[in-house]
């Protein structure tokens, strides 16, 4: 691979003088002609169509061979068959192309033998010094040097980026935006990313001067750890809005079969979104809505809504819409109250939020302007929400009229409710074009605005609290040599699990708070322990790799005195007869509020740290929240309020505070020794019990990794 | 009020020969000329405009007062000023009108004196025989009396239904939809509902044989009950597809000054929407987009669907919504994906479920057709969605090819993603007036299939099991003569809460079953009570309204022997010196899983039955689900099912499945004493233990009415 940054070595892909196009053709139904009227329509010059049956090609000359053109090629665009497209490529490379866009499908995607012949291509590129896109790709397309998809997107150029392991997805998202008026630096289809990956062009984009918005189409990652990073840093100066599929076991057995990816799972995949700032879409649809809010508005510095709308009713449902997704709809200043009571006739309406301009708006739209010119200096609300009843010139000349000028930036969103759906549809692309964002449901406006100020919130959290993964990489173990010695030990000896004792033990020693345990061998022991341990006591079975100890009735809880302390032992002693077995005595823990703290290795993410509440129905009731490791304090603390049982750890039904400092503490502790001791495989210490407000681990298990 | 049917009693109203209008006025910009407009757009004949100034309205003669018209009046329409508008209806009911629509705003939304006023026009109409529609709503829309809206809906008559708390809401819901080409027999814009309300509407709706599918919009009801009863009956036979506002605290607020109407809490409203069938939206476009589904497609037989599209990565995507709102997936039989394979070209596609056309769609759509006529007789899927990347004629033509002439009716959806954002705009219309729902984006779709499959097995499962909660309250009382006894011999000691003892006692003579208890004032007394229950034992504060006994030390658990019974004793005695108390011995009931069954009464719907995960964190995790009371046994089974943790009511960590008949046996008893104890306001049962399979009262609460 080339020297350079990212940006130095991905950039000339972006910029070639010449394409040859293998597999061109000029006969109408066939795909390598609507690869030449695209590039025909795009206004790229230095273009050579290559096909042995055709010698004029609308006009270029077509050649029999890239070998046979006389002049340099950077990049090569293959829309041959699949089982002619490797011998294309070597073509290519001896021809010294460097940029190798494989179009055709029938590769890696299509099973072993196609995935062979994928592989050898990349190892022949990778020889000559040629990188690949694709294959099952459409490429690149870069209004700036003429690249063009295949849906006629135009020719201006703006400044959001895209990256797509789908190709339709890619070319039609581009054409819908570009429509309306909204414009791209760069585009790039990746398809099967043989050799060039989506994750390569995400951190291009990431530092692409050119562009400022991102949207990208994720199926599966191969480097799931390079994207998270590389997400998280490109957010902290530009949306990336990602709709992602193949996240649910049929939608992953589909995407199998489309790019043969991999895809991780739910949850995980929503604390990387917390995390990283992505702004998730969850259709076409809502990429679109998403982008026209983030491309053309500001950031707000807050989540509250103030709503201007023409229809009381629509009104009504869109402030519960903007209530249940956590955006406030709180009431104006007396000040904007006054003014907008001064300007607006309002019979069946009212003047509070949302503001209800009732028929007074289809007599006179004028009311429309100067309701959010008033609202523009409001301080109470963040955001404004248009619902309009008039269209057309009328509408643009309002709603443009309404923020001329203006110093004080909020974002504004629109929703077209006037005439047919034709009507609603062209003046939302002219509001789009003018730098408006609309829309034409009051819900997809307020979902996008949802989504901005949640990105706004998470930049604002990143400046406040610059500690990056990096940052907390680098700080000093969180496991002393003690603890790895005893996990280096068990893994050596080939054992799967840490002895619960060993497990509360390791947690110890890295200052994690744990319920006082001995361990006894004999009744001698025993006595010795519940002297040390006192009552109330638990009596459980130890013994190495030990599950389901409650399930076989091997824990005895809250034992009071020393008769009871040794019928257990006797009990235990009993039961587990003939196998290698310890006694533990460990403290009694009262305490109501239980918390789970885990770690999991994610096959994308790697080590993944996880918060839940506790309890009987944690398995069904999964109120949990993951992050990947290493965390800092400040993400334990996000994680902690991101549970839904988060309300009952403050003071509640007489119990006081838990004291969420030392939860984040486990938290960030169990995090550091997931991502440093890569022979841990499962961290789960369930319960931590809130015991008064202090957190503490009363049963650990520890889970190595097979080798 | 007149005699007969809903049907009989309000069908006159919409089948009017003459109407009155009220304020008509033949100046532009006049609300008064937009009526005059639509009246004559509409071709209604018999319109008598009013209005003293003008003499002669676009060819109608105009008349001073309503009392001056020489013919008879059916119908007035009023839109003059709020303050003339009480004279006017007095007029009207002197003229012998009697349907008087008041489209006049001012009135019961803007405050007390509005109020009154409103009051008295219906005094007065009630009085000379007529009904009153509004104030503050734009009336009746009734293609077949050619009765219009104001933004011209047309002149053809269909089978959609719609009434609406928001007049704008109606006028452009039913403007767009008959744009689309699905038209409707009846609209009904009822404003303020001081006379005929929402409910009314509905439940004439429900009888017409005109109507079809329902749409709704509801922002607060005075008649909940009615509702929800009409609701369930009708939607045994009807869709009523509903978005409603004011759910929130913001939104009510909102509807406050809108309607002046009351919104229901959200968690009782979603136990009512799943009772009663209701097809829920969340906004103007999902009610759109579920209207296709209902109106144009049969319901179908499951809840899997096939996938047949263009792009993959969409496709991906798409089967992700699908499965998360859990709709199948399913692999087809081999049969088809035999058919599947023979029929079509799929290089980068393929013909599992989701099928991948891959390019081969753009080049040749007949695979489009090809496919869904397959599919179409595939028994492993009830639905089809096609996700097309072609437009047009063309579209349409394989489309409408597929489905003609099949035998097997499976619904199917279309998601347009061709050409610009007009053009698909274009072809959506295009097959809904063919009478195939299509949308614009794919999670769209999916939403409203997954609505239809939810109707469809609403209707499936009343067939199975026709008890309705009429059949439900004929049944002989929960309650005995005894328990009423307790109960109202508190509340007429003025008591808001009974006592622990004496809320297990009306539970134990319910049958539900109670953990054993005795009371005991004093010493000799408690030893008798510890006698007759055992070890290990509950020992509990007793006495009259005290609550939160656990944060007050007042709960000794698991007590073992005499001793330390003893000592809890003289604590709870020593806490509690100088007031009225009494002590409660309680057998000890060991289980981990703990539910919480209770009853409240709702502001909208009366009584209301609860179940919910139970635990530390139930406040905060809101696992639970809602019923209005009464309910038959398969409701209570119903939602123990709608639990997020029924999974762990069933065999779970080495215990075993919980007897879910017993649960739904005290749920089906506590929603029996809320339905007929009007004394009993509040009814809360935390925890109702599961101990080994059985379900245990162990704390029970009944909180009496204020008189």
């Amino acid at each position: 691979m080339a020297e350079g940054t990212i940006f130095e070595r991905l950039d000339p892909i972006f910029h070639p003088r010449s394409v040859a196009l293998i597999g061109a053709s000029g006969k109408p139904g066939k795909i390598g002609r609507l690869f030449v009227d695209a590039f025909m329509e795009s206004g790229f010059r230095e273009l050579y169509p290559v096909n042995p049956g055709e010698r004029d090609i609308l006009g270029f000359q077509a050649y029999p061979s890239v070998l046979l053109i006389p002049y340099p090629v950077d990049m090569a665009v293959i829309i041959t068959p699949a089982a002619t497209t490797p011998a294309v490529v070597k073509e290519c490379v001896a021809k010294g192309v460097r940029t190798i866009v494989i179009n055709t499908a029938g590769f890696g995607e299509s099973g072993i033998k196609g995935k062979e012949a994928q592989d050898e291509m990349v190892r022949v590129a990778r020889e000559g010094g040629a990188r690949i896109i694709g294959p099952n790709c459409i490429g690149i397309y870069c209004p700036a040097s003429k690249l063009p998809f295949l849906l006629k997107q135009g020719r201006e150029a703006g400044s959001v980026g895209l990256v797509s392991q789908s190709g339709f997805f890619a070319d039609y998202l581009t054409m819908i935006a570009t429509e309306r008026g909204i414009h791209f630096s760069k585009a790039v289809s990746c398809g099967n990313e043989s050799d060039l990956t989506a994750v390569d062009f995400l951190e291009y984009l990431g530092e692409d001067p050119e562009t400022e918005t991102i949207v990208a189409y994720i199926e599966g990652l191969r480097e799931g750890r390079r994207f998270y990073d590389a997400a998280r840093k490109i957010s902290r100066k530009k949306p990336i809005i990602l709709l992602r599929g193949g996240l649910t076991e049929g939608g992953a057995r589909a995407a199998a079969s489309h790019t043969g990816a991999l895809a991780g799972s739910r949850p995980v995949w929503e604390g990387v979104l917390r995390h990283t700032g992505i702004v998730p879409a969850s259709s076409f649809e809502e990429v679109l809505d998403c982008l026209y809010a983030f491309h053309l508005q500001p950031l707000p510095s807050g989540a509250r809504v103030g709503i201007v709308s023409g229809p009381g009713g629509i009104a009504v449902a869109t402030t519960d819409a903007c209530l249940e997704l956590g955006l406030g709809v709180p009431q104006f200043s007396p000040a904007t109250a006054e003014k907008l009571r001064a300007s607006m006739p309002v019979v069946g309406g009212s003047v509070a939020n949302p503001i209800d301009l009732s028929l007074a708006s289809l007599l006179g739209p004028r009311v429309f302007r100067d309701a959010v010119r008033i609202l523009s200096g409001e301080k109470n609300i963040d955001m404004i929400l248009v619902i309009a009843v008039v269209g057309g010139e009328r509408l643009r000349d309002l709603i443009l009229g309404a923020v001329d000028g203006l110093t004080t930036k909020k974002p504004i969103a629109v929703v077209v409710m006037a005439g047919t759906p034709e009507a609603v549809e062209r003046d939302c692309r002219t509001l789009i074009a003018s730098g408006i964002s609309a829309y034409p449901d009051a819900l997809r406006a307020v979902k996008a605005l949802h989504r901005l100020s949640g990105y706004a919130r998470f930049r604002e959290r990143l400046q406040a609290s610059p500690d990056d993964a990096a940052g907390v990489r680098r700080r000093r173990r969180a496991l002393p040599a003690q603890g790895r010695h005893i996990i280096l030990k068990a893994a050596s000896e080939g054992k799967k699990v840490l002895s619960e004792h060993g497990a509360g033990e390791v947690l110890r020693l890295c200052g994690i708070p744990v319920a006082r345990e001995r361990e006894a061998f004999d009744e001698p022991g025993f006595r010795r322990a519940l002297g040390e341990i006192g009552f109330p006591a638990v009596i459980k079975a130890g013994g190495p790799e030990l599950s389901h100890k409650t399930e076989k009735g091997l824990v005895y809880l809250d034992i009071r005195d020393e008769h009871e302390a040794l019928v257990a032992f006797t009990e235990i002693m009993d039961k587990r007869k003939g196998r290698e077995t310890s006694v533990l005595v460990q403290e009694m823990i009262r305490g109501s509020r239980e918390l789970i703290i885990g770690l999991v290795r994610d096959r994308l993410f790697g080590p993944c740290v996880m918060i839940g509440a506790g309890g009987i129905f944690s398995e069904t009731l999964k109120d949990n929240t993951f992050r990947a490791a290493p965390i800092d304090r400040q993400d334990a603390l996000d994680m902690i309020d991101e549970l839904k049982c988060r309300a009952s750890l403050g003071p509640f039904r007489g119990m006081p505070a838990a004291d969420l400092g030392r939860v984040a503490d486990i938290l960030v502790k169990v995090a550091a020794m997931g991502a440093e001791q890569r022979e841990i495989k499962e961290i789960d210490i369930n319960p931590v019990m809130i015991s008064g407000d202090r957190p503490i681990a009363v049963d650990a298990l520890i889970v190595l990794e097979d080798e």
